[in-house]
């Protein structure tokens, strides 16, 4: 269950790697092969056997592209990785792209012609972005061709499909019943005139048919496919060994169930007056051709679960804010412990260690129903803290120094709640600069947890809040501000986001992020993250507009170590306030006396 | 030059044009006809010859469309116009419908069948509508077919297309030779791999000719079209009654002229290799199916001007600056006359020909350059003020009240600069409501005037600061923050705004409007609007991130009686003294010795 820090990546092996690769290529008249960071599932977390990009490249990035042809490979990844991947991939047989600035299907549009023929997995390829590769072949006069994915014909050793034991999702939890969220999801699916759905989202089958599963770390999801009739009886297409017969007669209950390898034989037989709803950003190629082969219609539109499972339920909510509750205890342990070692004494390995295994003694101590991490550990000490997407292995952990800054990301799973909270902490008096930052960081959290905002207000419209201070001091983060978080689901979710890209109105019951940061290269990193609950709308008197607000959750000192009181408001000092006698007022009572007396300190009012 | 007062709406003439419109259906096969409010420039004010929407159901709104049928005439209007629709069309003959809620597309899909046949002039729907309609009419079975416009066989007396002078627009006011302009829109058009593009905007040609024109009230543009090849010489259609010698000799140094009947020609001998870039939001269906024939290419992306004339040059830059000074006497001495009188004696007609008066005198003393006023003014007391499109008529035309809110939103057309100013004024004392609303409105409006932000940012990304505040006390306004304005051109212009639909980045060198607002329905109207230029990039001490800042250029006194200091943070009284401050000493050399001491009054700090 704990967290590895050993890298998985081999770079030397690439050059090898990709000569088999090469050959294969050619065996099958290719002269590109894509290679995406992605399953059949497009999740965001893959199973080992899915892990195609790093095996290939040595490059263990969370999004990244590579294209091999018979001369190179290009790997291309996000301004995030631009370091990592020089390190990672070998030089002699690796080239490097953006891919933000120079995205696959441009680089196929200026790098291949009329002779070049680009085959690809149509598993791992979504319609969506076919659409992007056909137009550059167009352009360039280069053909496509779905191949077997060649990668698995040359990877020795390559692991098996996960078989994780899926399990039932009680009620008590989800607090509706499969039936009734069936009953939403037809509902959906006639609305857009057709007669089924593909599912083909995990997360969206767990949502549905209140399960959960094993197949991928800190995910509790069962990979796996699903068709869902307007009318007609469910299928799930889900291997049986992941089954006990209690979890195998609850979906039983709801739906057939199917072997994986049915489904395309199944979607072949879709009649020639049947319209499909697919969502063009997850399904798979081979999937959408199979039914418009069999005469299908493809409705474009998004999965009918997405928003349905956004939009958490009173059982679900209430769920969250007692998960909050533990996971607050475990953070307000973990805190307490780091302000009492001597800081040449911590590395970020151990610290991370330290917060892993004060979670799970609070699953004995407090009957805490956790089960596993949400996410590793972004454990970042100094100039570590300032790589937004760090992830500490054994080669890059970091000893502390005094006066300085640490920051780490991290949650848990419980059964009733994912969690994910990051705090920036001070260790012995960090630099004026690194505080003055701190509090304009804090000025935006506290301008989204405070903010009112319209019916249809969306992630773009509020976004601008937590930069505002920031920007007044040419200062921004390159990240969103906020992400969707599941109930014992993905901790990335969504379709909201609160962000440039948020276009999706906040509807009631959404649980959401609130993480702005600041970064200072090769010095520190600042992030506040606390997770909220988008509220019902009420009017205010005399006003034309009722408003929502959000309801923060997550329960934790924010460093008033790290707050120049002189820039905040008198509003903003408030919240602050406020918000300390909550978590002092709720965390108290499990925590022990030691604890308790540095959480006074911690909280008390500045 | 005057604005006039009275309605150009004839409710009772409505069931009678109805009815001959509808023999002209029959006569020509079509079941339904539609009728929008537009002409083929696609303009924002029409020339009175395609008022057709107002001559023939009497609804005067800026914006609207009719579907006529062999039953009725339904009329479309957005929530402003809801009230207005209802009393100016004859409830006999015309029905009203939602244009947001059921737009013409949907009305048709619902209310057609396989037996229609509808009818459209394509000199006035452009290609992204069609589309619209197309779609809508494969779901209904119904036909679309283009025909000449049939209101214009029974328009008796309908007004010819204007011949309006036009002139050149001196490059010491236009900053750059349209030589030069032509060389960048001509790079523009080849890096979209076209030929050449079609301009149907007059305010583009008018940019890229450096001319200007007087065929539609309060914008100065001469109707006319323009085909621009990537290396040719442009062809502009134009009527030369349009011309003197002079402005003559002036284009024909850049173009060929011909006459606007010979456009479709021209486009008839698009050769089968050619690429046209055409603006689907402008061009005509008419034009485009024109190229299509021909052979040539429709390459769709937006009007090759729109982004170059946003961007205004330095020269244009400082006429702003210089025609709001003097826009600034003519309003302080307004807003010191409205102070001085009775305001039992005033009206809203009354007020608004002061206003213009004095913009008009000012042209005398201070060599003000004014061509016109740059739209009919918006003067609205108490219940009027909160109709957010507003336009005084003799029927609506309110006396004063005392205790009560006057808003009053005007500009000027200067040969240096287009103004747009809306000023709210306490007449006698306004209500505590009022007061605190006023003040909500004005910490939007600092918001927007000091807000720092960095490159690629758009106005989607900013609109919530000007609404935060009124946000958070659960009041907000239904339009935009926000719009373009030209350089002595139209004073609605694109392509940025500050708004939902803002997505444009801003650029140094734009002028954009800052116009928050509150509207209590049946009580009061608050605006506050100055323009503001986009300043450069600049870095600030240790940030990460260079920043644009708002440069406002508007001057004249915000009424401290609507202010209540105490909801201003210090930040925003300093902005607001520091306004004042300006407005001060930029204009009081230009007033009266009794203005002097009434603007020092008014701009004292609180």
């Amino acid at each position: 269950m704990f967290q590895s820090f050993t890298s998985t990546a081999d770079r030397n092996a690439g050059p090898a790697r990709l000569g088999a690769l090469q050959l294969q290529m050619k065996a099958h008249g290719i002269t590109a092969f894509l290679v995406p960071h992605a399953d059949e599932h497009q999740g965001e977390y893959l199973p080992e056997r899915a892990e195609r990009l790093a095996w290939l490249t040595g490059f263990t990035g969370s999004a990244g592209f590579a294209i091999a042809t018979p001369k190179t490979c290009v790997v291309f990844v996000d301004g995030r990785y631009t370091l990592q991947v020089k390190e990672q991939v070998h030089p002699d047989s690796f080239d490097t792209e953006s891919l933000i600035e120079t995205p696959p299907s441009k680089w196929l549009e200026q790098n291949t012609d009329k002779n070049d023929v680009i085959g690809y997995d149509p598993w791992l390829i979504t319609t969506k972005q076919i659409c992007a590769y056909e137009k550059a072949c167009k352009k360039s006069g280069a053909t496509l061709k779905p191949v077997e994915n060649l990668i698995d014909r040359i990877w020795d050793n390559q692991p098996d499909a996960p078989l994780g034991k899926a399990f039932i999702h009680p009620v008590t939890y989800a607090g509706k019943p499969a039936e009734d969220k069936l009953a939403e999801v037809r509902k959906k699916i006639s609305e857009r005139d057709c007669q089924l759905t593909v599912l083909t989202d995990p997360a969206s089958i767990a949502w549905l048919f209140n399960i959960r599963g094993s197949d991928i770390e800190h995910n509790p999801l069962a990979l796996c496919f699903a068709i869902v009739p307007a009318e007609a009886t469910p299928i799930v297409f889900i291997d049986e060994h992941k089954f006990d017969g209690e979890t195998r007669d609850h979906l039983e209950n709801l739906a057939v169930i199917s072997e994986p390898d049915t489904l395309v034989e199944a979607l072949g037989e879709t009649g020639a007056d049947t319209s499909v709803l697919c969502d063009p950003n997850l399904m798979p190629v081979v999937l959408a051709e199979t039914i418009s082969k069999a005469g299908g219609k493809i409705v474009e539109g998004p999965d009918p679960v997405i928003l349905l499972r956004a939009v958490k339920n009173v059982v679900e909510l209430e769920g969250a804010r007692q998960a909050h509750i533990r996971d607050g205890v475990a953070m307000c342990k973990f805190l307490c412990w780091l302000d009492s070692q001597n800081p040449e004494s911590l590395t970020e390995i151990s610290a991370a260690r330290k917060l892993e295994e004060l979670r799970a003694e609070n699953a004995l101590n407090m009957d805490s129903q956790l089960k596993e991490i949400s996410f590793d550990t972004i454990s970042g000490h100094g100039p570590n803290g300032a790589i937004v997407h760090y992830r500490v292995t054994e080669e890059t952990n970091r000893r502390f120094e005094n006066n300085s800054l640490y920051l780490c990301d991290s949650g848990g799973q419980y059964v009733d709640g994912t969690t994910d909270i990051t705090r920036t902490i001070a260790i012995g008096n960090p630099p004026e600069q690194a505080i003055r930052d701190f509090t304009l960081v804090l000025k935006g959290h506290i301008a989204i947890a405070t903010a009112r905002f319209p019916e249809g207000t969306r992630g773009v419209d509020i976004d601008v809040l937590a930069r505002h201070a920031l920007w007044q001091h040419g200062r921004d983060f390159a990240h969103g501000t906020g992400h969707g978080v599941g109930s014992y689901l993905n901790v990335h979710e969504g379709p909201q986001s609160i962000s440039r890209r948020g276009t999706e109105p906040f509807k009631e019951g959404m649980i959401i992020s609130n993480e702005p940061g600041y970064y200072m290269a090769g010095e520190y990193g600042i992030r506040i993250e606390n997770l909220v609950i988008v509220g019902e709308l009420e009017g205010i008197d005399g006003g034309n507009t009722r408003t929502h607000a959000f309801e923060t959750i997550t329960l934790a000192p924010i460093d008033h170590r790290l707050i120049n009181p002189s820039l905040l408001t008198p509003d903003e000092r408030n919240w602050l306030n406020h918000y300390h006698k909550e978590v002092r007022e709720k965390l108290s009572d499990f925590l022990e006396n030691d604890e308790q007396d540095w959480l006074r300190i911690m909280t008390a009012p500045i």
